[in-house]
């Protein structure tokens, strides 16, 4: 049987090595993506051209609600991102119940279309503090999607173990290294490719990648 | 320590109930609704109306994707609603995730407030064949917003083994069932009170009265 997946698809660097794992690993492949009020919408027409490149279907679904529920600063246009993580409460980039909503809506999306594997690049290693992206987390979130539709569906984290050097890694196993340096947007200030070099999402990225290049030599 | 709760409340018997139940079972209680393209707007207004009436702060949240991503009748003005469930498949009232959505919703609320309790009057009894109302689901549920937030909470589900005329009999037991009679919408055609008399939510509605009335004489 045809093995389908849906790619939650945000134009970083995770999700689109998430898309060419998936593409990898399974017969069809679609890539579901969503503008929730963020600043960056850029990261939506980043996202759709590497879909694209990837020839791989991508929807994009508008959420207005997120960001009216939670202040944070990405969809706050009255706050800056911490430039530091702070030591005992979470960073203001956490956007309460995201991820969720995310695979809420992916997984519906799945079941619309027959598909009973979706893809999501969260991560514990390097973690950040979002709750959101724990590997308990999807567990529980895995067990509430299936049993809300009845439906059998399995939620891949092929980043949940690696750090962001071995994320660099697998994009290059994958043959991508260079489209994911070039073409992904991972900056919390909008910035492509290297980003704007000093929000913690930008260090966090390039301390990987130079520390991936130096193992690979 | 004081115990703050959030009702899920759409305005029909089932979250009316619960409304009033809440608020004999915890110090503070808040409402929350939800938008989300259904033909029925009106039970917006009807909320609205409950909330005041009952003196609980009530917030509408606006939310335009479920209707995109699967077609329902109570969404999809093109088709009817089914007089007669299916036998062997779920009514086209079946809104695809909905449940895991609003619960997503109202916990992130819950937590921007302090609010350590939820309470939906989803049921199992009278089971229509949803499968985001059955308890199993709830307890994932609940497991996925609280490690999604990090936070504790509690999803209550007073109604989860009453049926109809046992959730009559908890109105009475509250003082409202005069209340709940004729002044929330429980009607999939949209008509208020004792609706439209042949949809499966009002028939299912006017057998548990006539029953739980029959037993108190």
């Amino acid at each position: 049987m045809e093995k389908t997946a849906v790619v939650l698809l945000s134009g970083g660097q995770d999700s689109t090595t998430c898309l060419y794992w998936a593409k990898k690993n399974f017969d069809k492949v679609y890539a579901i993506g969503f503008n929730y009020g963020q600043k960056h919408v850029l990261e939506n027409e980043i996202a759709t051209a590497i879909a694209k490149e990837a020839g791989v279907p991508y929807v994009i679904h508008k959420i207005d609600t997120i960001a009216n529920l939670h202040h944070n600063s990405l969809t706050d246009h009255s706050m800056d991102v911490c430039k530091e993580k702070p030591a005992n409460e979470l960073p203001n980039t956490f956007v309460a119940g995201r991820n969720l909503i995310f695979l809420t809506y992916a997984a519906v999306y799945a079941y619309t279309i027959g598909a009973h594997h979706l893809v999501t690049g969260v991560s514990e290693a390097d973690y950040s503090g979002y709750p959101d992206c724990r590997n308990t987390f999807i567990k529980a979130a895995n067990a509430a999607v299936a049993l809300a539709l009845d439906y059998d569906i399995e939620i891949h984290t092929p980043l949940m173990w690696r750090d962001k050097a071995q994320v660099w890694q697998l994009s290059d196993e994958l043959g991508v290294l260079d489209l994911v340096r070039t073409k992904t947007l991972t900056c919390y200030n909008g910035i492509p490719a290297d980003g704007c070099g000093e929000c913690p999402a930008c260090r966090l990225r390039k301390a990987g990648l130079e520390k991936y290049l130096s193992t690979k030599k």
